[in-house]
């Protein structure tokens, strides 16, 4: 069967089960939002006065009873500097067990050593938001026997909820805990700032092991995941590279090409008619992106107009903008570097936020809900707008969903940022690799080759132009483009179905295949 | 069958369902701890930037759809001064909904005019912790078809995890509110701090409705309830009477007797082994328990000893403490008066918790797990330490176990202060008309008249006699009670069951019988 967006979607997949395709970005919410199924968090209970603290790591996970085909679930706050994913998956194959899920919220270049757990059937079976590296290269190729999952941050939680990820260990790294598992991540040697992806895990796992470098007196202040969820703590040494987690600091970009698409995307957005007092917004990380909030913070300043909230993956860049008081709050799922931890700590207007808060779609008010404006990257996009941040140029997993899908439904103008093309690979194209987010959610393009706006969004291409934008057919600019690096050679696959794209809703909005 | 405590308990009971038997304070939790049964809460969905707000209470019951048999929840935090439950409740009769089961955290005085709705049909069940006045006296004479069930504060999150709560519609007060329903109690004209048994509530209800008299710019801070679980935002121009919601003050006894008491219960914890560096404590507001801390805060001077944390409902008297340092932390699930609201607002150490976190016994962690100290009172206590704070001497409903079992149960020293009798009537007695809290809980017996150390406690007994304090066998003291009092009057009931009082872990401690 094909779904909505004309992607082939196998009606039952091993190793899966039944997929429902996917229908449109609001279509499945509107029809049976109340009759979805859903799970229950376990109960438990412990005596008075035991003690949860363990002496070692081996020790914690042994207690939790592993066993084989458990799904494990981690949060990828430490970033490029986690050392407790790969050490925990490292211990329950020394203890023997085998055909793991694993559930982290994402997985980075840190988490690269457990590769050969992923070839020799210790971890069968993958959900994620992101995959990258080696470790993408050697899922698309097709190393593990059932397909991985890419979820979005808001689809992750929904998943937990319906019970799709049902996780019988979860393992958190915390910066500061208390012996009965208060613990966060906003202070500490290895502070790393919100904890908002590991909630949802502490909630509903069977199991609960809190890890922590760092054991602070009764109580720790403040609490993100608190004790009433959590079975057992673990100080350890360390919890990773303290350089890697703690040190880095996100600066905006010097790449001219980058700016100039920023600036330009700002340009949109002032025009767009969004941009007034007490709107919301967000932008990621990455290059082009934060690059946008820059111009968009001269603009504020210049016109006096304040906003409300910033949301999101948080960098420094946010917080100093809280500080001039241009927006009134930050609510934090993650942050992007270490700088933000000491913000998230003393002020109450910054907020660590759930994941559920954030972008769970199945809930009556995630943040992405309310959200004005949100600046996003693409690894492709196509002509109707279809966005692929998942699979690079060679079919390879090398991106992560992340909040793409689920900031972009709920903006009101969602822009993607991106060079037309990178090298001799078009980026703007006929037709995308991999789909994450419908375009029916994009409502405009920036390039440095032209502007493009959904067809579905008049009144801002009418905006755009009374504010003296350029507007471009994204047809036009997709075969400007070809012109230029010439078709581009179409990656070879097998039939094989190695991975798929779960929408936040979940269904299956693209399937990833073999790579040969 | 009887229960352990020689309790008379049907089988099954109309409007109930099975009963099961209380077979000792954590029998079940080691027995059955992650088998006993569990309910989803629901997913929710709503488009993006839909709005919540609601001109008035009775739009927003009527959008979620009241039906007939269902269940309206509420929280006690407004204290006497309440006016939601009751506007929530008329609104239902007036739309004709029948059946209702009230599951309130507590009644108070506030709700007495809800009598003529449970006299017509309109409330036919009530869960609660406490129920007093014209309403605990007409329950008692079985103007309700179904019997009343009364539950501990924990045992009451338990109860909605376990789907034996399972609510329709809660309506949540708020001191302010945002216009997505992130709410707080501790600030706003009607402040009225901790929101701690409205959050279980917010998470598992069908429809959440929050109604405040002060809607503040967007985002409300702090957020006890935040707007992902939250249906319907509704602005009114009181949630209730100010003087009686916030302008309490608790204030220490002055009257003799209780400050004798008092002075003996410091004493016994003085000498019990565990007022030392690092203790946690928990006092009640009434009476005679909240004069303990008057004297334990001198000791901790005198003997320069810091402790923990101060849990449970919290009194200006605890802030007192926390701000001279005594205590590290306060952990506020209920604010007994109105001057607690801007220490939970400004002090990161006075932290707002779930009444889930503070007493459900069913996770891995509550609170009241890790207490040393708690001081209680008694309407009644048995030769046999059980102790009644549910029954007054006529046998109408008239207090609360609020978390009297939980702490009893938790706390590694729990001290019952109570006279031993009340102008004729006798409270220390062979036999307590029902049992809310077992007499395995209770460690220690002060009464004006003597000092009963449970036998199970002999370490306790010969640190208290070391100290230099007398001790008396509770039968003695009964039998002393009695001679002074005369035989209590025997209360005249009738064989029909008109409520049932269920322990924390949701076995049936005892049972109401009609009083005729």
């Amino acid at each position: 069967m094909k779904n909505i967006l004309q992607r082939e979607i196998p009606e039952t997949l091993e190793g899966i089960g039944e997929l429902e395709p996917f229908q449109g970005a609001f279509t499945k919410l509107r029809k049976g939002w109340m009759e979805e199924k859903k799970v229950p968090p376990p109960n438990k209970a412990t005596m008075p006065h035991s003690s949860k603290m363990c002496s070692n790591l081996k020790e914690a996970i042994i207690r939790t009873k592993p066993r084989n085909g458990m799904t494990v679930s981690f949060h990828h706050h430490l970033r490029g500097g986690d050392n407790i994913l790969v050490e925990s998956i490292r211990i329950l194959a020394e203890l023997g067990i085998k055909d793991i899920t694993l559930a982290s919220s994402s997985l980075t270049s840190a988490h690269e050593p457990i590769l050969p757990y992923i070839k020799n059937g210790t971890i069968t079976q993958i959900y994620s938001s992101g995959i990258r590296g080696e470790i993408g290269k050697a899922v698309a190729q097709g190393v593990m026997p059932k397909p991985f999952v890419i979820h979005s941050h808001g689809g992750r939680v929904r998943s937990v909820h319906t019970g799709n990820i049902k996780i019988d260990l979860t393992v958190i790294a915390a910066s500061a805990a208390d012996v009965e598992g208060n613990s966060t991540g906003a202070h500490g040697p290895s502070a790393f700032g919100s904890m908002g992806y590991a909630v949802i895990d502490a909630r509903y796992a069977r199991q609960v092991v809190v890890v922590t470098d760092n054991i602070v007196d009764y109580p720790c202040v403040p609490q993100a995941v608190t004790q009433n969820f959590v079975d057992y703590v673990v100080k350890v040494d360390s919890i990773g590279d303290p350089s890697k987690i703690a040190g880095g600091t996100t600066r905006i970009t010097k790449a001219p090409m980058d700016l100039q698409i920023a600036r330009l995307a700002a340009q949109v957005i002032e025009h767009s008619g969004l941009l007034k007092e007490g709107f919301s917004f967000q932008v990621g990380a990455g290059g082009a992106s934060l690059a946008v909030a820059k111009y968009i913070r001269k603009i504020m300043k210049n016109k006096d107009i304040k906003g409300s909230f910033l949301l999101g993956g948080v960098t420094s860049y946010g917080v100093d903008m809280l500080n001039e008081g241009l927006f009134k709050s930050i609510f934090d799922v993650q942050s992007f570097d270490a700088a933000v931890s000491s913000s998230l700590l003393t002020n109450p207007y910054h907020i660590e936020i759930t994941a559920g808060l954030y972008a769970n779609p199945f809930n009556c008010g995630c943040m992405t809900n309310k959200l004005d404006i949100v600046v996003l990257g693409a690894l492709e996009i196509d002509t109707d707008f279809n966005v692929n941040v998942i699979t690079g140029s060679e079919g390879y997993v090398r991106g992560a969903s992340g909040g793409h899908s689920d900031t972009a439904s709920g903006a009101n103008l969602t822009v993607v940022v991106c060079p037309s093309f990178r090298g001799r690979i078009p980026i703007v194209k006929e037709k995308v690799h991999t789909i994450v987010t419908p375009g029916e959610s994009i409502d405009v393009l920036v390039t440095e080759r032209g502007i493009c706006v959904n067809p579905n969004r008049p009144e801002l291409k009418e905006n755009l132009i009374k504010g003296g934008i350029a507007i471009k057919e994204i047809k036009d600019l997709a075969a400007e483009v070809e012109q230029i690096t010439g078709k581009a050679k179409p990656i070879e696959n097998g039939e094989r179905i190695v991975g798929i794209v779960e929408y936040r809703d979940g269904t299956i909005i693209d399937v990833i295949r073999q790579v040969k």
